[in-house]
């Protein structure tokens, strides 16, 4: 296994720790939170699962954990979720695999929200390597990338040839910025745009992150 | 004719003087906006009309105008839309019909943005007669409208005993408040709000109201 998988494994397994009987929990996307929800069904507690992505949903079922979606339950007690990027505040790039809005409803809206990563997306400031993703309604993407680019590059997201959607039918664009000085603002200016639906920065309500390393985890 | 059509197709025969040929057109939504499209149309006057709404755009083709998408077009000249209310600050509600997103994507991006009513629709204070609406993710509705409780009673729009989609594939929550103190800092925390597409107040951008009597016309 390689140093990166291993790490991964290592962040999703201290996860488990703050997973208890009766619990809802709210099941990310990406490749880490994958490896949590397939641990987490090892484990056959009695808890619900509400996924972020048809991709969690499909992992949860067949992982043999109860799957619920956010309309059918009270409240979700805990989110367990991914992230591209995080940096020193705690602050987070995701939805490099297209999901962000189904996480940031369902992260947002949990009592807790703790997020899992290798180590190897740790940066000092946010957009270091990744770029910022944007959902729009598809009707006015090109409107939104013209008022994007005053922060960097924007490309369309594409997917074997084609543009990708969302699994709400919208459009992503990835803004390309050298380095986000305030993440806090970008977040609220960028979701304020009509046509934006969400946008990939997280900087709310997250309690922990755990940071799995090759042979240890970290917690902040 | 009553009164209220008479007064409607006033402010829509003002408006056209607004239009000149070479132009591009942001075709509102709704009764008024609908007369306007028709009236436009038999101007026969060389523009292109960027629809916000499905009805909108067969409106539109059915009166003869040349249509495009708004991803087609450089930019919009001029939108002219209804309303639901409007305010002595020139601030609107608009989406009774649903189409409140893409109408405030079009009716943002325009140039000029003139707003077409009969006198009915002048309030006070916004609120007092009309709904708040408030696109959806269908996944999120029951959090979303638990949270929009603080403002007042909210109800999921339905139409013909089931629940409305709108063209963007989301739901309309409307809420019922007793009257809007602050619509600018309503529509900004609506918007931030995980889950919430858009919503159907209107502060930005507004150029000018026409109000259609039914003998006269008043402009603000």
């Amino acid at each position: 296994m390689d140093k990166k998988t291993q790490s991964k494994i290592n962040a999703a397994k201290k996860a488990l720790e703050f997973v208890n009987d009766g619990m809802t929990i709210g099941l990310g996307s990406g490749s880490t939170a994958a490896k949590f929800i397939k641990l987490l069904g090892q484990k056959k507690l009695d808890i619900i699962g509400v996924p972020t992505s048809v991709e969690s949903k499909n992992i949860g079922e067949n992982s043999g954990i109860k799957i619920a979606e956010f309309n059918d339950v009270d409240k979700i007690d805990l989110a367990i979720d991914g992230a591209d990027e995080v940096d020193e505040n705690k602050f987070l790039i995701k939805g490099g695999g297209g999901c962000l809005t189904r996480e940031k409803i369902i992260d947002y809206a949990a009592e807790k929200f703790i997020v899992i990563i290798d180590d190897s997306k740790l940066v000092k400031r946010l957009g270091e390597k990744f770029p910022v993703p944007v959902e729009v309604i598809p009707l006015s993407w090109k409107n939104v990338k013209k008022k994007l680019e005053i922060y960097g590059e924007v490309k369309l997201r594409k997917k074997n040839g084609k543009i990708y959607v969302t699994d709400n039918g919208n459009y992503i664009l990835d803004i390309y910025l050298e380095s986000i000085q305030d993440p806090k603002k970008l977040e609220q200016d960028l979701k304020l745009m009509p046509g934006v639906v969400e946008n990939g920065i997280f900087t709310k309500n997250i309690s922990k992150i755990i940071i799995g390393k090759i042979n240890s985890v970290e917690i902040i």
